[in-house]
């Protein structure tokens, strides 16, 4: 079983590395010499309690995640977490207040507008603290992050979260920086599409979610890092009371965490390829490590972009918050845009367009993107331009 | 990579077929000879597209699903479906009636057991229509369905759906038939551990679902059929008004069936895995050879247990209710369950723990396990009671 290294930019799921790949491929059809394939087991045997272990403590150790901070994993992806934040996220502030949390989101792209749109849904208070549309010039693109003077954000009494999407990745806008919230207040970020490729301080966060498919594994299993505190909560009864929606059991956080995320059947196999996949980032020397070599090509293919003749490409992020995992840009002129993209799957090089609600082209340069992949596609934006 | 075709006996994951397994190993790092594996593609590519659409023509196909019914699939695992059942049942009820229902539980093992839990949690007025734990020696085990003149069912004016578990994997209790709900009245059914292992009436059903990891694939993914009717449902304002819970949108069968099972990211190669696995069920012949096979592997099991020197083995469950999918027994006397069991590994035989809830023996028949490890393992029955 062999493949020959592709040049792929998809968006998610996204290229894994090769050698992640290969383990997995063995690991399905025996695991560790046990005569079983690992998608065949009990994910209570010692063999998959491991996987999940294992998993937890290279997180962990990556991050440097503090013991007063639960790692825990379950279903459902991204989507998942947009409605799992409401229901335990209000029942944590309702133990500490006696009250009904508000939420303030800062709606900066498609994936916070959605996680605002889903608390809402299930009967939220919900504040757009940044509606971040209004500052585009058709009032109704992503692209920009507002100064943080101009936020309305509610206060600790009120407020029970501020929630964000720390990489939009249909616009391409990545938070340069982590909030500042109200003290007391606490913050819930989604990466599901930047984790792992640069360094944060967990100790500033109530909640940070993941799904697995981008940068990490495989669809099927979502990382969650949470304040152990926040898994405290009232009885049922009370938050019934408090006019707080309960959470479904698959999504109840302190259900998951008290049975070591295998209150009912993970699919382990799917987190097995998160555990390898962070091993070799480990290996290679970690976030530090990582977050060089991310930067380092998202600027390379910025550079190319920008220093194109004028009117050849258009990147419409601001450039202050430009995602350094997926860039976006316009090929402005009839025809061009399909024309961009034919040459460059001549080259090999696929994944590139842009998401179904937006156009353009995407270049989405998760861990799994090796420096090669960048150089021969530069090259072709280089070319590109010169014959535009 | 190669394996020895082992006898493995688990639960649940559960043994998968090796030839599907080995294909599924080449898909995850080159599928169909695109360069990419199947895990990193978007869920929204044709190639992607096309193994949900498979999957679900495959299904369609084996169960005679009708025109009126829906194929779909999401995250979860049966225990979402606890929820769900309550969310999306309750919603269609509305729609019909401008109430809240009610809903009946034939609670006869610990999975219905669970379900009614969560359902009475989730704010549901549940009917215990049957506790078969009452019909026990202790009144706290199962083994045994009442017999149905003794059930308590509510009618459709205020009961929204009868709940059942098929075949409930701890205890080892199975339907022998369908149960008979009064019109207008929908049956939900789990079968979670006996799904295409015989053939059945969809057209009985409002709903029937299973988590794939026994008989169908790898966990990470949940089928399920529904009755299209029941897709339609009021405003949400409507059933909040009602007190009836919003589902998560995960968990929110229109979204998912409106999106083909592609509102979120699917774990496309965990479906996969049931895409192959129903197929080849599909080229073998379908759910009739299928279930002869069943029953002679579950009749051969039975048959040795039942003959062995009395006091040896003992069956708990009622012979009318013997589950073909899980034979669960208990060997008395001081440490025979361990000889029981280590003989078996000396002789390849492994997976055979009883539920760590329940203790005792038990043998996991799923459609991957041979003729040939039901051979061995019978004879190891055999050569353990001559010996007892
Ligand atoms: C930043 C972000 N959040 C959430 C999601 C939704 O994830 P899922 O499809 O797993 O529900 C995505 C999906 O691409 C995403 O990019
Ligand atoms: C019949 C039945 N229903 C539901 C479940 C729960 O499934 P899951 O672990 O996927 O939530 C199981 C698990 O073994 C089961 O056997």
């Amino acid at each position: 079983m062999s493949r020959t290294q592709p040049h792929y930019f998809g968006a998610g799921p996204a290229l894994l590395p090769a050698q992640v790949l290969r383990q997995a491929a063995i690991d399905l059809l025996n695991y560790k010499e046990s005569g079983l394939g690992l998608g065949e087991i009990s994910h209570r045997s010692a063999l998959a309690v491991e996987v999940v272990d294992s998993a937890k403590a290279t997180i962990k150790q990556l991050l440097s995640v503090p013991e007063t901070y639960e790692v825990f994993f379950l279903q459902g992806g991204g989507t998942g977490e947009f409605s799992a934040v409401v229901y335990n996220l209000l029942a944590s502030f309702a133990l500490k207040t006696g009250k009904k949390g508000k939420a303030d989101y800062l709606v900066t792209g498609s994936w916070s507008q959605k996680a605002a749109e889903e608390a809402i849904r299930l009967g939220v208070d919900v504040n757009m603290a940044v509606d971040a549309r209004k500052w585009s010039a058709n009032g109704k693109s992503y692209g920009k992050i507002p100064d943080p003077s101009s936020w309305n954000l509610g206060n600790a009494e009120e407020t029970a979260y501020v929630y964000y999407c720390d990489n939009e990745t249909v616009s391409g806008v990545e938070f340069p920086y982590v909030p500042e919230v109200p003290e007391g207040v606490e913050l819930v970020a989604d990466m599901s599409s930047n984790i792992l490729s640069r360094e944060f301080d967990v100790k500033k966060f109530g909640l940070v979610f993941a799904g697995a498919q981008k940068n990490i594994g495989m669809a099927g299993v979502t990382v969650c890092i949470i304040k152990k505190q926040l898994l405290a909560r009232p009885k049922d009864a009370d938050l019934v009371a408090l006019g707080i929606p309960l959470a479904p059991l698959v999504l109840d956080f302190p259900t998951i965490v008290n049975n070591n995320s295998l209150y009912n059947t993970l699919p382990i196999f799917n987190l097995h390829i998160v555990g390898l996949t962070t091993q070799l980032l480990h290996d290679n020397g970690g976030l530090k490590v990582q977050e060089a070599l991310s930067n380092a090509k998202a600027k390379k293919l910025y550079g190319t972009l920008d220093s194109a003749p004028d009117g050849v490409y258009n990147c419409i992020v601001d450039k202050a918050c430009r995602s350094r995992m997926n860039i976006v840009f316009t090929i402005p002129g009839e025809g061009k845009e399909k024309a961009f993209l034919d040459g460059a799957k001549a080259r090999g090089l696929t994944g590139l367009q842009g998401h179904r609600s937006v156009g353009g082209i995407r270049v989405s340069n998760y861990n799994a993107v090796s420096d090669e992949s960048i150089d021969v596609l530069v090259d072709w934006i280089n070319t590109f331009a010169a014959n535009a």
